[in-house]
């Protein structure tokens, strides 16, 4: 076979196409005729299997030249594989355990072979199905705080930090994917559109003809093309986390590039959210989900004040790069100038954090990528009183970012949002 | 000669070196023996010829391999050069006629062949001796708005403006410089500073134990790197700036790097600031420069009401690019959607360039590259009393950037300043 032409794997030709990698064959055992191989893939983009063999499993993950989810219609091109395995490299560094380990790459086959995760599930999954996981808003606020200071011009040597955003600018295909479908498609009646109609027409409406919300839309995407801060994972969703009860693991950095700090947080706390609301369409009889839900919100706050207090931990602790030096600071004792910075670079984290939130919210109803928190819910009446609150939710935080006090005041109003709309 | 080698031009060898290139025979006469050269680099970093033949004259300039002002140990990669070329390609693609024409570009020998702009003098030269020139106010507000909208993703395809980012994100060695000696240094004991001293002793240490001032200068270099918005000058004080009474060049954009929009316009028009407050030292006898004075002011006023004027100008006719797209305010009939989010960006612009302009006065009295304007005046006595008024509006601008309502509360500020310190 040609190794310089790409051609997609299948469970059949797997064994074959990979059976001489020495590193795979150490990590699930030698005679690859006894592997099994299984498709797990329910994205939208990649294959992804689940390779056994006598020792142990594996996963490869090899990308597509289109999009999956809609075809050959749509060409994505395989170097977002690249750039996966460039950000979990990054990743695993700056969060070390946090991230699948990686066992191989293969650029011009667009593969990717790492650890089988076991018995982890999808985070979405189980918040669906209303499995409560104890650890998971330490684990994703140290996450979100250790990877995205340490990739910041506060932590790496500039010249680094410069060459790496080189090197991610190239992921043009997937930023394209995300400024048009999470920051325009959404706002008016784009061809790839789609939303629970027509329970939600009257609703829809109302904002696509809201001016303050488009602007806001439209500054934040403002922000996402131009504010090359640090690497964020760039589609961190509840979708992207693996987990146990005792561990949290994040996957599928491809979407990756140098934008805000918030982003990811934003967008994280985002899917909390909708679970949050999807949450009463599966309920049912008798079985309330007032825990879940509680949980839910706890969860939000335990994400952002573990993320406030690492980052600041990381700020007062490890802050080497070029912003903010010690050199002007503590070092001439001037404690309060580096809290005083910390203070005002903290709460604009905050201000962006909570519009990417409430813009993120209305993409995945409004837009053409749907979540399963609320594609599960069977019966459309019921869906869409769920997805209606979560869109009323996000206008609030995108157009009212500026003026939100802290996530307690987010948390009553959901929690109002909840209930009103239940009555 | 070995051309894969870089060498420094002289006077003596250029005609040697250069004889044989076409296009510069065709340009000054091909008979390189009769070439007059004559170096006239007064800049800190680079060597700069005339070279006059028998049909014409050329600028030959070429880049040393270390900063000119300070010698061979400090350390500059040739590839400015590279960098210059092409920020001078893409400003005369964006505000045609206002940059040198390029003749030829060598990489390797970091050589560019370019117009002999004649009778054009410096600038700054021409401000210093109270020259008023009446073109650049909208020239150069013009030449700001252009290149700065249409290098950004207001204007650009998204992937031309992202592969362009990465381009230039190697241009390091001078953006650490600026990060360095203009964001950084002034504010502590850094070893390259100096200053008017005992004069300005008082003044200089007040400013150095100044928190919100120091804390509002790391902010901006938070912005200078990581707001990567459009392609700056880099450079753009009035020593980079040729005038006649006609016309108005801008030079040497060899520090040209994606950044805020903003950046330009401040350093621009913080030297404006600075010869505003020189001229009072550059007075004798009976010579007032009162006229001069208001001239300076009112060329402020000019090249910001011109910017604002063109950039908004821009917005409504040529925004193509991803950002606040049409898709979403005009062709929907949303036209104040539109002039709403303008707004905010002008105002946003607004903000950071007072700031900007504030932190470049200071950097050019207290850090390493002074400014002609204040250098120019002999007596030390006269030329802190210059400089103080201008480290004095720096720190107000810089500090209080989101309180100043518009320019011309600035003028009044800088004339109180101005007969203040006099009287």
């Amino acid at each position: 076979m040609d190794t310089q032409v790409f051609a997609a794997l299948s469970a059949e030709t797997l064994p074959a196409r990979l059976g001489g990698n020495t590193i795979l064959k150490e990590k699930i055992g030698g005679d690859s005729a006894r592997w099994q191989v299984t498709e797990v893939g329910d994205g939208n983009l990649n294959l992804v299997f689940i390779v056994t063999g006598d020792k142990g499993a594996a996963i490869v993950k090899q990308a597509l030249p289109y999009v999956r989810l809609v075809g050959e219609s749509w060409p994505l091109p395989l170097k977002r594989s690249y750039f996966e395995y460039h950000a979990l490299v990054r990743q695993s560094a700056r969060d070390p355990g946090m991230v699948p380990e990686i066992f191989f790459f293969d650029a011009v086959q667009a593969i990717i072979v790492m650890e089988y995760l076991t018995p982890h599930v999808i985070l979405r999954r189980a918040l669906i199905d209303g499995r409560a996981l104890p650890k998971i808003g330490r684990d994703l606020g140290l996450f979100c705080a250790r990877t995205l200071f340490r990739g910041s011009d506060l932590s790496m040597v500039t010249r680094e930090k410069k060459a790496d955003m080189a090197l991610f600018a190239d992921n043009v295909e997937l930023c394209d994917i995300t400024e048009n479908l999470v920051f325009s498609d959404p706002y008016f009646e784009a061809k790839l559109n789609r939303h629970t109609s027509p329970q939600l027409d009257p609703l829809v409406a109302e904002l696509r003809a809201d001016r303050d919300l488009k602007v806001e839309a439209q500054r934040l995407k403002h922000l996402f093309s131009a504010k090359a801060e640090t690497l964020c994972h760039g589609d961190l969703h509840t979708g992207s986390v693996m987990v146990t009860d005792e561990e949290t693991r994040v996957i599928d950095p491809e979407f990756a590039f140098y934008g805000p700090i918030s982003f990811d947080v934003g967008m994280l706390l985002a899917n909390f959210w909708m679970s949050y609301f999807a949450q009463s369409g599966h309920e049912s009889g008798s079985a309330g989900r007032d825990d879940m839900r509680a949980y839910l919100l706890d969860t939000i706050e335990t994400i952002w004040e573990t993320f406030r207090a690492e980052f600041a931990h990381l700020w007062r602790s490890e802050r080497a790069g070029i912003l903010y030096p010690a050199s002007l600071f503590e070092d001439r004792g001037d404690l309060l100038g580096a809290e005083q910075a910390l203070n005002i670079v903290l709460d604009e984290i905050y201000r962006e954090m909570l519009g990417f939130a409430g813009i993120e919210m209305h993409r995945r109803i409004l837009g053409l990528a749907h979540n399963a928190d609320f594609e599960t819910i069977a019966d459309p009446d019921r869906r869409a009183t769920c997805e209606r609150k979560a869109l009323k939710l996000g206008r609030h935080l995108a157009v009212n970012r500026h003026r939100i006090h802290s996530l307690k005041d987010v948390r009553a109003t959901a929690e109002r949002l909840e209930k009103e709309t239940l009555a």
